[in-house]
C-alpha cells in the first residue's frame, strides 16, 4: 500500500481512552435491566441474556494473570469511519490481558463466519491500519445472521480456531442478530460469548445507554466540509440554488447535523414531514416559498439539504409506492405489453384517484423510475430515486407558475449533489478514532469478564476522554417488538430524529433566520493536528443532546 | 458571519512570502521579451505594452518614502481558493508602501467597474477574510471587458476615486482582457496601470513564466480527498464501479493531478483522446476492458476519473455536435413539429451516415440532451451532459454484450459522481494561501514600480517560500493569435496537458499497474497545522514539472 503523507503521520496517533482503561480494570455491575418495551415477550425470547445488569469498568488495584483468549471479529453492513480502530483497540486490549491472545478477522462480513473465510490479525496487520478509514482490513458484507444453520456453521470454525468470543461491529440489525446469536450460543452451552459494537454513519443506533454510533461524527464532518464549500461558492457566485441529498435512509440525523454545522437556507427533516403528514406539494411549496422570499431581497441563490429517505416519509408517496408495488406485482405481464410511450398514461388509468393524481404530478424521470426500475422482488428501488433532482425540478415548475401569476420575479437555476460514499470511509476524526479504539478496548474487557449479549459502551464522550465511562449494556435492554416482513420480531429500537429533542429544537428555532438571511458557516476539512477546539469537537447533535 | 472553529484558528495564519518581499524591494529588469508566437501581429496590436522586460524583485537597502496610491481590484470568472489572500497581500503591500494608500473592490466581477459598483476595502474587512475560501468579499462575475465603451465607463469611476492602478484576478481570458485594457489606458495616457493575477482551478493558465494558476492546488486536494475516500469505500465494499467526473472543461489537468494523487484504476485524459483520435467506442472499450480484466481476478470494483470536457475532445463527437447545431439551427421549426417520441428517429434520418450511427449508439438520455437541451443560441449545452453516466451506461452495455459472447463473467454495478463546486471555494491550502498572498503583495510592488500590462508572478514555488522569486511578466509575452468566434484575436495561449510532459508521462508509466492491481492512495483532507510534509506539499503536477 502506497501511503499518503497524512496517512504516515496519522499512523502514530495514540487514541485517547477513558482513564479506567489505562491499567487493570474491574467490572462493576449495576441493577438488573429490562427491555425498553414488550418486556414479557423479549424475556421469553432471550431467557439466557435477558435482565442482565449494566456493567461499568473501573480501575482495579489488583493485577491478575488471565489465560490467553482467541477472539473473532466481524464487520457488518455499510462502511463507517473508525472500524479499523475498533479492531485495533480490541487487539491491544486482548494483548494486555495476555500477550498470547489471538484475534481472527472473518472476511467480507458475517458471510465469512458462515463460509469459514478468515485471517489472523497479527500486530503487523493491525499497525498497518491504525487510525485509517475504510473496512478494507477484513472487508464487510450484508449477509444477515438469522438462521440456526448459519450459527451452527459458524460454531464449527469457532471451535476449530479455539475462539471463545465473537465481536460483531454493526448497526441496529446486526447488533440485534448478535444478541440472538449470543442467546443461541449460551442456550446451547457452546461457551462462546458474543459482544456487539454500535456502528453506523446514519446515527440511528443510539439510546439512553448508547450516546452515539461510531462513524457519524466523521461522516457528518466530511459532508459539512463540502456543503460549507458549496455554500461559500453559492454566496460568491450568487446565482445558483444547490440541492444536496445526504445519505441516511431511515433517519435524518445526518441532514440535521449537517444543517446545524453549516446553517443552510433549507433543510428538510423526514421525521417532521411524517409527523405533520406533509405532502410532496407541501415540501415543494415550502422550498419555493424560501426561494421567492430570498429573491425579493435580490438573493437568487441558496442551499437546500435533503435526507436520502425523504420519499418514504411522505405519507402520500408511501401510499403511491405501495399501490404501485401491489399493482405491478399482479399485472406484470399486462404492463410489459404496454408501449413505452403509453406506460405513464396506462399507470394513471389504473391507480386510485388520489395516487393517480400524485403520479401524474411527478416529473417524467421520476415517474419512470417508480414504474420501471424495480428490484428483483418487483419493488420500487427507492434508493435510486434522485430526490434532489425531483425537488429541484418541481420547485422550478412551481416558481414558473408563480411567475405567471406575478407572485415571483426572480431567477432560479438549480444544481444537484448527493453525498454519501464520500464520507463512509474517511479517516476517523479524533473523536471517532478515540471512541472506536475505546469501544474495541472495552469489548476486550467485556470478554475477559465473561460477558455475552452485551454491547460495548463508552459514555460521557462530550467530556475529555479521560473522563469517559467504559462499560457494557445488555442488548436486550434496547429491544422492543416490531413488525418485520409481516412477522413480529425482537429488534433494537431505531432512533429517529425526535421533534422534541434538543438538536431538532435548535434547528427549528433558527431555520427562519437561516432561510431568509444568509448565515452559512464553513466548517472546513477535519483537522488532526491543530488546536483542540478545532480537532476534538463532537457533533452538534451530541453536544446538544448531552447538554444539561 | 458565524465562524467555524477552524476559520477562527486559521485567521491567525501568517502566509509565508519570498524573502525579497520582507522589506524594501527594487525592481530588476531582464532583457526585452517577445510573444510566444505571432510576434508581428501582437506587437502591432500592443504598441505600448509589447516587448517589455521581465521584472524580478530583489531586496533593497534603500528605503524611500512613496506617495499613497489608490488601487482597484476585480475578481473575474469562476471562484478559486485563495482569491481573498491575493487581495489581502495586495492590501498589505499597498499599506507598506504608504499607510494612506487605499484599496477599492469592484463588486461582482468586471461588471462592477463598468456599473460603478464598489466598496472600499478597509483593514477590518480584509482581516475578516484572511486565509478564507470563496470570492464573497467582493463577489465575482463573468462580464468580459472587451469594448472601449466599457473601458471608458470604467475610467470615469477610476478617475473619480483617484485610482491609478487596477488589479484583475482571473483566468487566461480575463488576463488577456486586462492586457488589452492596459494597452488602451496607456495609449490614451490615462495614467492608469493594469496588473493581472493568474487564477483558475483548471490549471490551464501556466507557461514558462507562470508556474501555476492559484486555486489548482487546493481544489485538486479537495477532490483527491473525496476520491480517496470513495476509493477506500470501493476497496472495502468490493462491489461498485465509481465513475467520477471532475471539473475542468478545456483541459484535463485536474483529472491528471487527482489521478497522480489517488492512483485510480482508470483516468481518461482528453488531450490524449484527441491526439490519438479516439472514438467514444474506443473509450468505452478501454474502460470495459479494465473492468473485465479486474473481474478475472475477482475484483468487481474500481474507480474511473473523467475530465468534464471529454466529449468535446472526441473528434467524432465534436463533428456530431457541430452537425446537430447546424441542422437544428436551420430546421428549428420543422423539428418542433415532430412528436417527442419520434424525435430520435427524425434526427437519425437527417444526419450524415457517420453522425447518424454515432447518435443512434448513444443512450436515450444523452441523445435527448444533445437534441433538446440547447442554450439561447441554439447550441448544445455540453456542460450539462452527464458524461459520467453516459460512460457508465455504455460500459455496462458493452459488458453485457461481452457476457453473451462469453468474453466476460463478472458483476458490474456503477455509481456516478461529479466534483466541481466542492473545491472551488475551499479554504486555501498553505500553498495557495502563501502563493496567493505573495502574488497580491507582488502586484503592489509592480504598481509601485509604475508597471502596466504585467502579470504578477511568483516562481520557484517547489522550494521553501523563502526562496520563491517574485516579479512580473509582460502579458504580451504569453500571447499568440487564435480564432475566436470566427475572428483572429490575441490571446494568452491556453496550457493543455502535454503528452510529453513529466506529469502525463508519470501517469502513463503507471496506469496499467493501477488498472489491474488496486493501488489506491488516500490523501485525506487538507491539513493546516500538522507536520510540513503533510501541510506544505505542492501538487504532484508542479513537483514533476519542476523536477530537474
Amino acid at each position: 500500500m502506497t501511503k499518503s503523507a497524512l496517512q504516515i503521520a496519522r499512523a502514530a496517533y495514540q487514541p485517547k481512552v477513558p482513564a479506567a482503561l489505562k491499567g487493570a480494570v474491574k467490572a462493576v455491575e449495576g441493577a438488573t435491566t429490562q427491555s425498553v418495551a414488550d418486556q414479557e415477550e423479549i424475556k421469553k425470547l432471550f431467557p439466557n441474556t435477558y435482565g442482565m445488569p449494566i456493567i461499568t469498568f473501573e480501575k482495579s488495584d489488583e493485577t491478575f494473570s488471565s489465560p490467553a483468549i482467541h477472539v473473532g471479529v466481524i464487520l457488518s453492513g455499510g462502511q463507517a469511519p473508525g472500524g479499523h480502530n475498533v479492531i485495533s483497540g480490541l487487539f491491544d486490549g486482548l494483548k494486555a490481558i495476555n500477550p498470547d491472545s489471538r484475534l481472527y478477522g472473518f472476511l467480507m462480513g458475517p458471510g465469512g463466519l458462515v463460509d469459514h473465510k478468515y485471517k489472523e490479525l497479527t500486530a503487523d496487520i493491525i499497525d498497518e491500519y491504525r487510525n485509517t478509514g475504510g473496512f478494507d482490513m477484513i472487508g464487510s458484507g450484508r449477509t444477515k445472521l438469522e438462521e440456526t444453520s448459519q450459527y451452527d456453521k459458524g460454531l464449527e470454525i469457532l471451535k476449530q480456531l479455539n475462539i471463545s468470543a465473537l465481536v460483531i461491529i454493526g448497526g441496529d440489525d446486526s447488533n440485534t442478530n448478535a444478541c440472538v446469536l449470543a442467546e443461541y450460543y449460551k442456550a446451547n452451552n457452546t461457551g462462546i460469548q458474543v459482544i456487539g459494537c454500535p456502528k453506523t454513519i446514519d446515527g440511528d443506533l443510539k439510546n439512553e445507554q448508547i450516546e452515539t454510533s461510531f462513524g457519524f461524527d466523521t461522516a457528518c464532518k466530511v459532508y459539512s466540509e463540502v456543503i460549507g464549500n458549496i455554500e461559500r461558492d453559492c454566496n460568491s457566485a450568487r446565482k445558483y440554488w444547490h440541492f444536496i441529498k445526504l445519505m441516511g435512509r431511515s433517519a435524518s440525523h445526518i441532514a440535521l447535523e449537517c444543517a446545524l454545522q453549516t446553517q443552510p437556507n433549507v433543510c428538510i427533516i423526514s421525521e417532521e414531514v411524517e409527523a405533520k403528514k406533509q405532502s410532496l406539494d407541501d415540501i415543494v411549496n415550502y422550498i419555493a416559498g424560501v426561494v421567492a422570499q430570498r429573491a425579493e431581497n435580490g438573493n437568487n441563490f441558496g442551499t437546500v439539504l435533503i435526507p436520502e429517505g425523504l420519499i418514504e416519509f411522505i405519507p402520500a408517496m408511501k401510499n403511491l409506492i405501495s399501490e404501485l408495488n401491489d399493482f405491478l406485482a399482479h399485472n406484470e405481464e399486462e404492463f410489459k405489453q404496454v408501449d413505452r410511450t403509453e406506460q405513464r398514461a396506462y399507470i394513471i388509468s389504473k391507480l386510485s384517484k388520489e395516487n393517480a393524481d400524485l403520479y401524474a404530478s411527478l416529473p417524467e424521470g421520476v415517474a419512470r423510475q417508480l414504474s420501471l426500475d424495480r428490484d428483483p422482488h418487483g419493488n420500487v428501488q427507492v434508493s435510486l430515486i434522485e430526490t434532489e433532482k425531483l425537488l429541484a425540478e418541481m420547485v422550478g415548475n412551481r416558481l414558473a407558475e408563480w411567475k405567471k401569476e406575478g407572485k415571483y420575479n426572480g431567477k432560479f437555476v438549480s444544481l444537484v449533489h448527493f453525498f454519501g460514499y464520500e464520507g463512509r470511509c474517511a479517516a476517523p476524526s479524533n473523536y471517532d478514532a478515540d471512541y472506536c479504539y475505546s469501544l474495541g478496548y472495552t469489548a476486550s474487557c467485556l470478554i475477559a469478564a465473561g460477558k455475552t449479549g452485551y454491547m460495548s459502551s463508552v459514555r460521557n464522550t462530550t467530556a475529555p476522554a479521560d473522563q469517559w465511562i467504559a462499560g457494557g449494556i445488555p442488548v436486550t435492554m434496547m429491544m422492543n417488538m416490531e413488525k418485520r416482513h409481516r412477522e413480529m420480531k425482537p429488534v433494537i429500537q431505531k432512533a429517529l430524529v425526535k421533534l422534541d429533542g434538543a438538536p431538532f429544537k435548535a434547528f427549528a428555532a433558527n431555520r427562519e433566520n437561516w432561510a431568509v438571511n444568509t448565515k452559512y458557516v464553513y466548517p472546513g476539512p477535519i483537522q488532526y493536528f491543530g488546536p483542540t477546539e478545532v480537532c476534538d469537537q463532537t457533533t452538534k447533535t451530541l453536544a446538544l443532546e448531552q447538554a444539561k
